[in-house]
């Protein structure tokens, strides 16, 4: 019922994580009555949008091209206050704009852009191990950060990359898991309290 | 954080309603994901959306441009089958989206685009009431269906409609309001029971 080409922004919209076919109906309507630049020009962002912004070359952070087929380095590998001999380990993008807001990390990053999965034949090479292992050693790392999700993946994926750094004698440590701070006790799950308690630290005064 | 360019697109999608900074952020990173003609493609669309489609001249419906620079008249007002005599009368291209999926309505359609709403400046000149009163008596519309919502905006913009188009001698009826089809009356409100009750029908055999 929808006229054609409307159908299709429908359609293409509706490929958006959790935008059903309803919803994206919804914003191709709001386009349509919106003033014309809003549509115009966020039509124009999106279609130039791989090519403004590109994977950082270095750790696969998102960042800015700055010239024409020139690689894209982004802002956190650019700025030479950060601690390079911090490193960082996370799944994805995502998770690195949670832990920058979060303030607590002056080292620097690496976006592995998946977790391991055997059963989806996602082992060691589509995580991009060497690359993290060259990057590793040819930087001088003192100290690998792994901030993977406490999943089954991403416990499998810390997993390897602490043997395989570990063989080469770099420190690699794992970020905590435990009750949420302001978290209920009573509501916490039986694997997030056993890890609570298994993993308790001393206080120190 | 972000680039300066994806930061851009993150602004535009959260005009998009009920889409907040991190729906949008999102929507932003998994088009980066995604396979570049995707935002692509989506985004040439957008750019030419308000060329491509536009409010029929006829009623207000969305409408295939068929020619640039021509008037888009939508395909229910093209189509010679449906009762012209009959005119059912919506606030918003969704509202008409839904009667015509219900498969009830066989008549052509007029959308007002808004509802009075006099305490936001909104009268009887911004719904276009002379437009619709101009289309009923120049076409030969024997009966205009109210289709407003039930809402207070919609019942006095009803009225309204009911009262000029009644003085010209036109039949004007209103959308049945009661306990929706599987309802449960436990959970029904007070005056949706109440209506129900005052709007209740004979049995006929």
């Amino acid at each position: 019922m929808l006229p054609d080409r409307l159908l299709r922004v429908v359609q293409l919209l509706s490929k958006l994580p959790g935008v059903g076919e309803k919803t994206a109906q919804r914003y191709a309507i709001a386009l349509l009555s919106a003033d014309e630049s809003v549509a115009r020009e966020l039509g124009r962002a999106l279609a130039e949008l791989h090519d403004n912004v590109r994977p950082c070359a270095e750790c696969g952070n998102i960042a800015d091209v700055r010239e024409k087929g020139e690689a894209a380095i982004c802002t956190i590998c650019r700025d030479s206050r950060r601690d390079a001999s911090l490193l960082c380990v996370v799944a994805r993008v995502q998770d690195l704009f949670a832990i920058e807001k979060s303030g607590a990390m002056r080292g620097k990053y690496h976006v592995l852009g998946r977790l391991l999965s055997p059963l989806d034949g996602v082992g060691r090479e589509q995580i991009g191990m060497d690359r993290l292992l060259e990057r590793v050693t040819s930087n001088d790392v003192r100290e690998v950060l792994v901030a993977t999700p406490p999943s089954v993946d991403g416990e499998a994926t810390a997993l390897l990359i602490s043997r395989e750094l570990g063989a080469h004698g770099v420190q690699v440590s794992r970020i905590a898991s435990g009750v949420p701070h302001g978290g209920d006790l009573e509501f916490a799950d039986q694997i997030t309290l056993g890890r609570a308690i298994e993993h308790r630290r001393r206080f120190s005064f």
